[in-house]
């Protein structure tokens, strides 16, 4: 009998923040939960800081992932909005870092490949399928929110592929023997 | 009698990472702890974020301090390199947001202008004026781990000017009143 597993995705920006939580059962994926976080309302950058750590340690302690996947796209428009995404992915992954979870980097285009076989594809098109393979009843509004739940499914298809590297000791192990995620 | 609180400074790097903790007493400020955190032998980004957060963490539950200072350069040489310094102050900024405790920004320049009344001061003169100011022994080899303590030190002056303002009911309150020191 496999082991049940739970995957979180963050997809940590300074605007929104978005999060999916799945389960998998061997070759078995069932949705958990997503949700969203919504932070332009605030102009202060560390209220902003503390309500995505607050958050995510909120949902890190509800739903006790085993993993978390993150998008993280390594690119933006200058040094300032990276900066401000840096920290937002920095403040998310130590809410990880505190409870031990390791925690796995993802290209966006990595993850729009990975769901729909297209690494353009359209937000839309990532959702549907997300709809698709998750069976959900309904799309959110905000597809935004749909971006953590599909670094969430990313993940468990990566780790598929990582199977004969999957047994890890310990956080360094792991990382060591999770390079080539670490992009 | 003036009450006694323990400011700690951060200077979050990529590659060193430097602490310093002093006690102030009214207009009176004594030297605890300076150090530094050499990040790099690690090449895994996460080994280094996961090093950082348990660093500051740990620092923190060892002196209480109650309120942090980080030096934060807003500017960098390209978009990666702020990301990464950008996560690794997130990291940093995470473990005081753990700990309720209030955070404040200060440029490189304003450490600088603070502490020898020139904001282009080189990193020696910052660190003889330390030593001055704090009546040190002696100066550590690598003056990167000086530069934590300038920023506490820097908070200290600024935290004079700021006497006005000083109550505050929680972190919302505090980060409203303190806007012009969150640059």
């Amino acid at each position: 009998m496999s082991k049940e597993k739970i995957i979180m995705g963050i997809d940590p920006g300074t605007t929104i923040m978005g999060f999916g939580i799945i389960r998998v059962v061997g070759a078995n994926m069932s949705f958990i939960q997503m949700n969203e976080l919504l932070l332009k309302k605030y102009d202060d950058p560390f209220t902003k800081l503390k309500l995505i750590y607050d958050r995510t340690i909120e949902l890190i302690d509800t739903y006790h992932p085993d993993e978390i996947a993150i998008e993280a796209p390594f690119f933006g428009k200058n040094v300032q909005s990276m900066l401000k995404l840096g920290r937002a992915q920095g403040v998310a992954m130590a809410a990880g870092l505190s409870r031990q979870i390791p925690i796995t980097e993802y290209f966006p285009k990595k993850i729009k490949m990975a769901i729909t076989g297209n690494g353009n594809a359209s937000k839309e098109q990532v959702a549907k399928m997300l709809q698709q393979l998750l069976q959900l009843q309904s799309l959110p509004k905000n597809l935004d929110s749909t971006d953590g739940l599909a670094a969430a499914v990313c993940h468990f298809y990566n780790q598929g592929r990582a199977t004969k590297t999957k047994s890890y000791t310990g956080w360094a192990a792991f990382v060591k023997q999770n390079e080539d995620r670490l992009k």
